[in-house]
């Protein structure tokens, strides 16, 4: 098997699984038929209206990581894989994962299927529009600009500031040259001209409340709060002052009901929502976490980035606004991000050199210091690649049980569920040791002090610089009375500061604060440190010059 | 009944309708389970691979209409009650339908499901997002123009000069304020500024080259030969070139398999594809002609717009293309456009003015000698509105009658396919008739040539001027050897003129080309004549400020 495995792509893979018919998955994850709308055999959509009464209450874990790198750390794989071990082990299990963005899909080789064994199926389309929603989200979006800018051509009743317009419009692609435009240009009839930009449709706002909402009514609520600019007179103006938070929740009705899909083992999972981890808060919708939690015992679930951005989000903003708390949470690392982490440039990464792996560990060590702050104690996933020696694995697992810390091997890429089975046995073990979960900040507390709480338990710096502009929108922002949200640290995902260059576990350094973007439909602050990309580009030879079709619509190249 | 319609709107006639579910409708049509993609429990996609070899080939029934006014037609209106009345009397058949923009539906009152008791269902889910199928081109689209602008970004290699770029980006909203932009602003690391502007997707060539093609082989082809732009040296630039017609072809894959829905009477509807007809050729995708073709003896479909746009392109590019010939024409007219033709304003219509109608029949009788002219021996279908008088209708029918015209009333809003079996007994009285089916021009000719046949045959102008610009452009097209391509006209669609104003049949006006495009994907020289609008705006009160949505997602507004 293992040398099949390093033959096939994950594509190769995911085409010659035996996949099943959704309808006998969701049968079998205890979805009556008539919640289930098929999307295709493989795919469907959950009308959580037709679920049954009751609720298992399941219990939640969060998948994290260390500091990505370039090397990849596979925490949707660790996912993928950690539930389907948890399955064989006969705990009834669900996944709730977020939806791909096409933007890196056609620009970097990568989707976010999970891979190797540990795949959620039909990986082709999942990576590829899915069931629709991000394009439902894009056009709810768009939407929206084209009534702003509507408004400004039939007269601007509401008198909006075209120089103050704080909504942006989005497509679901890499595209750097839409990230600053200029807009209604060609004269009087063709609207009234303001610049503009684009963000990928992952970072918007949409996409945040998308996730937040606890149902339709929530949804609308929330849409209907977006800030969308400023008048002349510097007030703000939402979306229920233009009168469309009704069409745009009419737009996102069939996107807003979770995805379900299966994993190569026949695990069910649903996927739904996708926002970026940087600039939003980077997991999965509340609905499909809430409707997994309401149909298995135990949901594995993920966070975008690593633990500093993801994870606390998951802690402060998901699990408060879904009313939950994490039961369990697993960090993934492993051997090639931490030798990055210790010094290691990526080129060399297929030397042996246990050396910079221990080099690494205090990253990791940051983000397990960070989970016990929270009240868990988290599990330590060694995500195995095939290019790791058992001398570099063992330097973590070494390091790990020197410092008490819970971990295992993770081989799912290469065995699948069969391969999560030790961290998925460490996993149980903690579900059924009762933690102290608790919040790092109070949301009633002034906002500099919940950014400096971040700053100083999760990332372990020193302190907070805000600049003049930061200032005067913290004013806005309390004069608004919006200083009661939970914060959305915008920052890089490399590092633990806002300089994505300096990896490992920086100490003493501050972070800068730029800007406090009220987001309160999403229900947070957005706070912008260093250069946070809302749009990324395509590299130079993006993924989308390999891939192809034959007759029979057979793809290649597609991851 | 009567006073029941009166008082519904087609959303609540839509909510009621006793809809089955699609996989019945599926089997009743005679297409195997295997090849049913279920989208929820009332639409499906066809995988035609699937179905069983062999065709019924089918006749075609293309549906027109006289030339459209702010009025109405109801031209899909009576293509579903045609065919449900043919059903009535026993006919074995199917429905190929244009699939809705989201532009109009959130832009004006209107969607593009026919109306009363002659609609197709789930109309919302028809109305809005479908099968996903225009996002699927809006995102195809836009991935080409992100290569495009990333080649520049990187080196551009092919030298293409961005002052010729011939590739805009697209959205499926009515937007005006993104008709004209500047993209690639902001510095070095964010493109390359140029010129640049959004049309609606169904004015784009790949919709176009979608509803086009024959099969994924010819699609990838097709896309593969769309000219985005020239070089600095103002040689052309393929997609081949940048090297994406596979990724294209694979964003397209699922989208490009028909829809199947069904009408408020049970009939089987193939709804797929949705190009204009002013800009591109306004027809449905020749997947869904020839696949109804295959399941049904009779296939009623529709053309963009009035016969001299729709049905002209139907037969030149469509039907040439799809190899097949049209065995039956329906012309829709009404009362309340025929006084528009005949002089009376908007305003006025509500009045009885059975002289207005009369005034107003020239307009129909040039679209019936344009049927005639093609070999075709059309039937005129009266649409009626609750608000004609006897004498109006009777005004139509007595000059048809007097003409030798066949016609009758078609009263199908109202009654659904009991109130299309005149129209429809007229129709099979055309298609147990052999015609005579012939183009009105050779390919091979002259593009000049081409152009002046249909302002000559087909809009009875006298001639056609071309500006500089055209002549320098066919000069180009001539050098390249694109010139054996069929012509597409982009006139607007209110007059048989160049001028939108012009309403009834006006005589001895010449036509001025401005512009020849050549869509090589799509097959054909666009003609651009007068202003055509290829990304629309929103009016003053947008449709969508009246659309809502419930608790349990019951929608209101939406038409």
């Amino acid at each position: 098997m293992t040398k099949i495995t390093e033959t096939l792509t994950d594509l190769e893979i995911a085409a010659k699984a035996d996949i099943r018919p959704i309808k006998d998955i969701a049968e079998a994850a205890g979805i009556p038929e008539e919640a289930v709308e098929l999307y295709g055999k493989y795919k469907a959509k959950i009308d959580v209206s037709q679920l049954p009464k009751g609720t298992k209450n399941g219990k939640v874990v969060l998948v994290t990581a260390i500091s990505p790198t370039p090397a990849g750390e596979g925490k949707s794989t660790v996912t993928v894989g950690l539930a389907d071990a948890l399955s064989r082990l006969e705990e009834k299990t669900m996944i709730a994962l977020r939806e791909p963005s096409l933007g890196p899909v056609m620009g970097m080789k990568g989707g976010a299927t999970g891979g190797g064994y540990s795949q959620v199926l039909p990986m082709e389309e999942i990576n590829l529009h899915f069931n629709g929603d991000i394009h439902a989200i894009t056009t709810a979006n768009n939407a929206l600009s084209a009534m702003i800018d509507n408004h400004l051509q039939q007269g601007n009743q509401l008198q909006i500031d075209p120089r103050r317009i704080a909504w942006k419009r989005v497509l679901d692609l890499n595209d750097r040259a839409l990230r600053n435009v200029v807009v209604g240009l060609g004269g009087p009839a063709h609207g009234v001209p303001r610049e503009d930009g684009f963000d990928i449709t992952v970072a918007s706002e949409i996409m945040a409340v998308f996730c937040l909402a606890s149902d339709l009514v929530d949804l609308k609520e929330r849409l209907s709060q977006i800030v969308i600019g400023y008048t002349y007179g510097k007030e703000a103006v939402t979306v229920r002052d233009l009168g469309v938070e009704g069409a745009l929740t009419v737009l996102l009705k069939e996107a807003f009901k979770p995805n379900l899909v299966q994993t190569i083992d026949g695990t069910p999972a649903l996927i739904h929502g996708g926002p970026f981890a940087n600039i939003a808060h980077g997991c999965n919708s509340i609905m499909a976490t809430n409707t997994a939690r309401q149909l298995a015992d135990i949901v594995v679930t993920e966070a975008g980035f690593g633990a500093d951005l993801g994870a606390e989000k998951f802690m402060h903003i998901k699990a408060r606004q879904g009313n939950f708390s994490p039961d369990a949470v697993v960090i993934v690392a492993t051997v090639r991000a931490l030798k990055m982490h210790g010094g290691v440039p990526k080129e060399e990464l297929k030397e042996e050199n246990a050396e910079a792996v221990r080099a690494g560990i205090p990253n990791l060590e940051k983000h397990i210091d960070t989970i016990r702050r929270f009240g868990i104690e988290p599990v330590v996933a060694v995500n195995r690649f095939t290019s790791d020696t058992p001398e570099e694995m063992e330097e973590i697992l070494h390091w790990c049980e020197t410092n008490d810390v819970a971990a295992a091997v993770a081989n799912v890429w290469e065995k699948g569920g069969e391969g999560g089975l030790d961290v998925a046995r460490h996993v149980i073990k903690q579900l059924n040791t009762p933690n102290q979960f608790a919040p790092l900040y109070d949301v009633k507390d002034k906002v500099a002090n919940k950014i400096r709480t971040i700053v100083q338990e999760v990332y372990g710096g020193q302190d907070v610089h805000f600049t003049d502009q930061a200032l005067k929108q913290l004013m806005t922002i309390e004069q608004n009375g919006w200083d009661k949200l939970p914060v959305c640290m915008a920052k890089t995902q490399y590092s633990f500061t806002d300089e994505p260059k300096l990896l490992g576990r920086p100490k003493d350094f501050t972070i800068t604060v730029r800007e406090i973007i009220p987001k309160l439909g999403a229900g947070f602050l957005v706070c912008l440190t260093g250069d946070i990309m809302t749009m990324p580009g395509l590299p130079k030879q993006p993924a989308a010059l390999n891939m192809d079709i034959d007759k029979e619509g057979n793809i290649t190249g597609l991851i």
